[in-house]
């Protein structure tokens, strides 16, 4: 089973400056998380933009979307900023493209060592292949449809808009 | 959607003595995995045992079947040691207990930094939320069904018995 | 031999807030260092303040100055921001206290896994430990006099003002 | 000022091997753990040997004391497994060779995370630059002479064997 990963930058790849103390990106990580979990996965890294998801453009939305409907594999994943994952992942839901789109991040930057990029990452890639077509946050170990998710800014976490619907029947 | 997580020791949760140079085994380090990962999954983690698995006994696997048996969830995870993971996928399959059960592991101590643990466990736990009852093993990204897969011991990876079968339909 | 340890702030102790991505101080990392370190040295740990050195005021450096003059101890390690780390040296040195003082910090943050700030530690132990009274800075493993020395901030490493003096003569 | 450093081994430089689960030498992580700490002394690295220091026997000593004999520095550090560090030290002590030679070593392997190996090569460094002449232990954050040391195997911990002799005169 291919699956195709887009990168578009977010918290996962940030690094630290060790000469001005800033953060910022350099490249990605995801083939050396992807060696870290002895993955044997038959995937695709394609780099699509390297940005903070909060200076994500329409057009940067575009291009993700584009590149979504246009490439041959069936299974996504996208690594994202988490703070306007929910806006790309409801774009892409709205397209109704036909392919399982797993959207995913990180709190910690994977380099500062107390990441949980390499547990979402592992999360992610595992929903991908399993989920039906459909676009998903994959983030805190759930996979979130589109349209019933957000993210809480005072906790960080993420959840769904609808508690009720949420509610789990019984087995 | 609860998940049981059953742990039974493995490299996953070994650690080394200063003191003599010797790996062993103090407590779980589940409970701290699935916080760095910012888990918020519905999640009730019990020790079965610790051991390696390769002094794994029959007993131990009737132990093991058993709680997969009596615990309310359907959803089951298991920590276990490479080395005898798929005997005791096999004996866990056979019993057809109707409930999603997936094995995994680690090649790396969770302790040693360079760990593939937390992959794996991000990946175990979305495959038992999201794969239909059956029995499976999460490692190298992949959910492999106990009845077709095999631990490589030359390369510490697992892989399919049958080639032909694993091959990939057109989509 | 009991050793005063003086926290300031600085590279050393910042940590990532997963909030707003910001860095921040929140309390100090040393207790946990030397803990790592296996540390058996009499050292007690004062925090002065907790502040980034360029923010760092001339009235912050009279309250270094007056406790370096005022703790009973003749050896000091200061953990110190490096970018005006020789500017605090230098307001010390000038005032001939007598006692062994070494300033020490770090490029990368004790937290991200990938700092150098354990191994400076070490050294300014070490250092404070060993070295005749005077005020130094212990950085990338030497042990510069704070009257020649200064910050490169295009190599992020420091390195003496006279490379003459700095000759090294035969032994 | 030229530092030579002798690799010997010891748990500083072992390995966990994935396939089969035992401690094993690959390389020596010196070069590694010096750029990590930023070091810019001018340092030659030279391996005579790579064992666990319990199997190390008479003949590795005279090849430790015939390099420390011969090699043109007058700063030696060497790098070696705890357990019979004090009895190299006592051989390199009683030849009287009159050069600054530090042992060190780590409870912990280095590649294991949460090794005290950066902070002891911190220190190590550091007194072998500031010490006079003479042979020492650098572990716990301390210098110990050859001649009043050992292990103490119960805590893992370096200490005097005279605690009188140890006792810190008033400054």
């Amino acid at each position: 089973m291919a699956i195709r990963i887009f990168v578009t930058g977010g918290t996962f790849d940030k690094e630290y400056n060790e000469l001005n103390g800033a953060l910022y990106f350099q490249d990605t990580h995801l083939p050396e998380m992807l060696d870290l979990g002895r993955s044997k996965l038959n995937v695709d890294i394609r780099m699509l933009m390297m940005v903070d998801s909060v200076v994500m453009t329409d057009e940067d939305r575009q291009i993700i979307l584009t590149n979504c409907e246009n490439t041959p594999e069936e299974r996504i994943v996208i690594t994202h900023g988490t703070d306007t994952m929910v806006e790309t992942a409801s774009i892409l839901g709205a397209a109704s493209i036909g392919k399982t789109i797993v959207l995913t991040g990180a709190m910690i930057p994977y380099k500062f060592g107390s990441s949980d990029g390499l547990f979402n990452l592992g999360s992610a890639l595992a929903f991908a292949q399993s989920l039906p077509p459909g676009v998903y946050i994959a983030m805190n170990g759930k996979a979130f449809p589109w349209d019933n998710v957000r993210k809480n800014r005072e906790t960080g976490r993420f959840e769904v808009l609808d508690k009720e619907a949420a509610a789990e029947p019984a087995p």
